[in-house]
């Protein structure tokens, strides 16, 4: 079947969440449900990712409803730690929620985009995780999940 | 009436978009569409900003989704032009929807975060705004918006 690649799509299904890198998770916890009234839904701790992330949003949210995910960095060499030593804490990445990685993921590929990894990794709470290059993606380091069913 | 400023409040009803700072807004809603599907819901321009920005989004998506807001700079010493010119384009800031803009800049004034303005500006589509300074807000651009009704 040829596919039309410049015709929008129904791959993607809502911005996931927003991705804010933080020298402390505890702290910065405390700072979203002081200032904001937004409370942690989520928190694990990813090894391979070398990171330890909560997701926050406001209790009882839509399920389409965006997430702040917050990242704090098990080590300086993780992604996280060499985020914070090169810009500080703040905004590092913007998630799409997709019903269909591997089909978005050849989307994107025949349109030259160049994806990060050559096969999804494991992301929050078991997703299919995979990140568009920054370089493809209007400076924005832009990941692609797709939760677990 | 005292209100203890470290209860988790109401006022925040949603994260409303995510700013990215592009330097061609039409270059940008054809990556966002042929990339992801997505349209651009609202264009406008706001000369006291100096900007000229699309919200993007899902068709038909659901009213407290999360929305990217594309930001091109109308000069190069707009806000959006120095950003580009000191970080290129990227994530640029964070935006939550108050149902009480006046209410949430006091409860935030309390806990000792500065906002960048005194008084609320206009911000997109009519909507009342502020912002958190970035050094109050864990190295966020922190956009607060009470929508016109």
């Amino acid at each position: 079947m040829d596919i039309d690649m410049n015709v929008p799509h129904e791959y993607v299904t809502a911005i996931d969440h927003v991705g804010v890198a933080v020298p402390d998770l505890d702290e910065a916890l405390a700072y979203y449900r002081d200032c904001y009234g937004m409370v942690a839904l989520h928190i694990e701790t990813n090894e391979e990712q070398g990171v330890k992330e909560a997701m926050v949003g406001l209790p009882n949210q839509h399920p389409n409803a965006a997430l702040i995910q917050v990242l704090s960095p098990l080590s300086e060499d993780s992604t996280i730690g060499k985020f914070l030593a090169k810009n500080g804490p703040g905004l590092q990445q913007l998630c799409l929620r997709t019903n269909n990685l591997d089909a978005l993921s050849e989307h994107l590929k025949a349109q030259g985009k160049r994806l990060l990894y050559p096969e999804p990794k494991k992301g929050t709470a078991g997703a299919r995780i995979n990140f568009v290059h920054p370089k493809d993606a209007g400076g924005v380091l832009l990941e692609l999940t797709e939760p677990a069913s």
